[in-house]
């Protein structure tokens, strides 16, 4: 009996989305795991001759699998661009060479730039597990990068992904360190300062765990999913753009250390600065206005830290020609009154439109990030930029430049409007004292945001508020029935999501 | 439309092994999942009513699993001990406390008994994922753990396990730090001590990443799967036993930490000595020989280092009440003639009935520690310990007393011979001046060990051996030709596993 051909063995999509982690699966009574000793949960090497991973390796003992496949998350079936299928042959992998200088920044070794560089490319490939992942991001917050490391990092984490050029200069963005609840500032931001001549390709991000990400809230009045040459085109015409991000790989590691962060909530000031400025300067930005929310519950929490961490923003940007300025504004509750697509983008408008119901809150935080911007980026003399946006603002000019950008990426759409409501109204009457914004996004998410792109949650009351018993509280709004209930079967449950005490 | 009820779920065991991680699996396109806005690599709580586990969710949008099911791992499946299968809930999880404690010494904050006992006890129940695993292991390597936290968290790891109490007193045990292969002492040891009328229950592993524990060996001579009540049966009537210690419970939260130390290749004091006494100190231990290996490529790498562990052990382990001694022996390479579960074992009887071709290295290893523990036991005045182990097994006392052990385990087994081999001889004359450990390993295991227990390796040159050209190398040994072929073809394209070099 002579050995029969057991490896290439054929790969096999399961449909099994682990996020950003490469999986393989292997029958346990194969011949390659028999034979090489793969235990469950060890990384293994999987290439289809063309592209080579590093993968965790689970053991499948049932029918859901072949004897002679390799059954592959989905993000190993794109790492090792299967698309077509094919076979693939399982090794043991080589030792990465960064995780040395990993376990050295472990015991209080400096990182240099190619340790950083060699890291952050590992990362970028796949070939750290979440194991590896979050010794990094631990040691990185045990024993702090220092300003050089944290120079290096970003500097990584640049040069593994894309990087855009513009002809014009300067080049604006801004950005909200650690977010912030219906903090659509970028809609109302991008309009005022291209009006008054800026450029300004913004890009955003969709919810990952919220009920609307801005480009969430902007895809229900202009398409957001441009293509590079689409992009460039709406900013040579109009000078800016709202775009959805994920079409460009901007700092691709940034997005698979954040997901480990925030899964051990730990911010660590280099791992912060690196991942806003490694977007920024990838973008092509030369001017960044950078909206730092301080509040015990933000990712910023006192004064202190917001003091030392703008320190860091500006010098780390300045290493790569980048004007940062920090702009420290309330953190404490969530801006504007309605959460969900459809919903913030009525915020926005209201904005916008000088509509007498707008947010005050959103539009003073509009003005101000765009009022800095223009004083950053030379358009309005020191102290003269928060006058500017407001009279740009004021005169519709901001509305109708709005509206141009619209028309440029694809058409301006009416936001849909929710076929089911339902109010709820307060058991007592008193002082609004609290809310619950985690719980109230569980409400908007129930009732189906951001999928479901009507739905979310307006809110009726705002903190410090006297109300009557039966003053309503807030407005779920879904659009199905079946949603609806589900939401309010919630929202029934968790009758303190605001608390009313007697005044 | 009202809303369905669709949550619970019908639990679906999958026949996925991912080692320790608890999984869940549902359907991306489910209700809970759009509702409860669950993210891939989210964690979520599963409770059935009457257990409840955390678990890491990855999603699936294939026919492996309906719409109605929640695909479970094998951990997750005996976690909630499912078997006979049921319905399972699926919700956010709780918050756990005791990662702000974790968070807290990563930056730096010291961990008292009660934060220890907390962490611990969420590691042993599944509520940490891989990544808050590995945040534990490197935060106690960057921020080292002190002599109190060590003790804190040694103690903790005795709280969640089982705790083994014995009639007799003293009760030793034997432990070897770090591994090596080949280190088959324990079997000789505990015949030589207990003959000379130590209480010895000593408790060993399988492999798990080479070609045999000492379990594994142990048990091509007596069944080594005892339950309780045997093994004190066997201890009563014989003062030792040899079992497997996977049937006993002792230090559960261990073996899900060392995973990630090993994929992390990190080392940190504390935890190596936590690891170590933990097990000895449940397992109702009061004297204890440490087998410290030193050499560059151990756990220990040099005598500063292991002095330092020395002073650790002892002192951890005083303040249970237990006495160490540590000894320090060569690290450099592996120790006997023979790799595999049933070589390891004629090299282990070839031993114990003095023959001529007994390894000597593995002999006076085994003479060394047994004589330590006669000393640390009392057993035998000070500097007379080695000769009185020396003594009982040239007498064939201790040859005696094992079998007599292995009758009373179950009854002696003799030892599989392999029905196929291969000599691999040298390619040309000189001085063997390395050998690569890692690498013959690999050949142990291709040729089917430790599942095929007639398989391994049988090495016939030793460091500093002056060969002929042809002169064999080594022999393989295999139950099938096709596992044969299997480890010669690697064999054949790794000729530089000895390297020979002209003289």
């Amino acid at each position: 009996m002579a050995a029969e051909p057991r490896n290439p063995l054929i790969a096999r999509r399961l449909g099994i989305d682990t996020h950003n982690e490469a999986v393989l699966f292997l029958r346990e009574d194969s011949h390659i795991v028999r034979a090489e000793g793969f235990a469950a949960h060890a990384r293994v090497r999987v290439t289809n001759g063309r592209n080579s991973i590093i993968a965790t390796l689970f053991h499948v003992n049932s029918a859901i699998l072949h004897r002679n496949e390799a059954g592959l998350s989905e993000a190993a079936w794109k790492l090792l661009k299967l698309d077509g299928g094919g076979n693939v042959r399982v090794s043991h992998p080589v030792p990465l060479e960064s995780l040395s200088m990993l376990r050295g920044k472990v015991y209080g070794r400096r990182l240099d730039a190619a340790s950083l560089a060699s890291i952050v490319g590992d990362v970028t490939a796949g070939r750290y597990s979440a194991i590896h992942l979050s010794s990094f991001i631990t040691a990185c917050a045990a024993r702090p990068l220092d300003r050089g490391e944290t120079i290096g990092l970003t500097r990584a984490m640049v040069d593994v992904g894309e990087r855009l050029t513009w002809q014009a200069h300067p080049v604006v963005d801004k950005h909200c360190v650690g977010g912030l609840p219906g903090n659509r500032t970028t809609p109302i931001v991008v309009p005022i300062v291209t009006a008054c001549g800026l450029t300004m390709p913004k890009t955003s991000s969709r919810a990952i765990t919220s009920p609307a990400g801005t480009a969430d809230t902007m895809e229900v009045l202009a398409p957001v999913d441009l293509d590079l040459a689409t992009m460039r085109r709406v900013v040579e015409q109009e000078g800016g753009c709202i775009a959805w991000g994920g079409a460009v790989r901007l700092s691709p590691a940034d997005d698979i250390l954040i997901s480990v962060e925030r899964a051990l909530d730990l911010d660590s000031e280099g791992q912060l600065i690196a991942s806003v400025l490694s977007k920024k300067i990838a973008a092509g930005s030369s001017h960044v206005v950078l909206d730092v929310p301080v509040g015990p519950t933000a990712k910023v929490r006192n004064l202190d830290d917001a003091r030392s961490v703008a320190q860091g923003l500006i010098e780390v940007a300045q290493a790569f020609g980048l004007e940062a300025k920090p702009v420290f504004t309330d953190g404490t509750q969530p801006v504007g009154r309605r959460i969900g697509p459809a919903l913030e983008a009525r915020d926005v408008l209201a904005v916008l439109d000088n509509a007498a119901d707008a947010p005050h809150d959103l539009r003073e935080r509009a003005v101000l990030l765009a009022g800095t911007l223009l004083e950053l980026a030379g358009k309005a003399p020191e102290d003269a930029g928060r006058g500017m946006a407001e009279k740009v603002l004021a005169s519709g000019q901001a509305a109708a430049k709005f509206r141009r950008i619209c028309e440029a990426q694809g058409g301006l759409r009416t936001p849909p409007v929710s076929s089911h409501r339902h109010e709820i109204t307060a058991h007592g009457a008193g002082r609004v004292v609290a809310v619950d914004n985690r719980r109230l996004a569980r409400v908007a998410k129930l009732a189906g945001a951001p999928e479901a792109k009507a739905a979310g949650v307006e809110l009726h009351v705002a903190l410090g508020d006297e109300i009557e018993r039966g003053h309503p509280l807030y407005t779920i709004h879904a659009e199905t029935p079946g949603e609806l209930e589900y939401a309010l079967e919630y929202a029934a449950a968790n009758p303190d999501i605001y608390i009313v005490t007697p005044s």
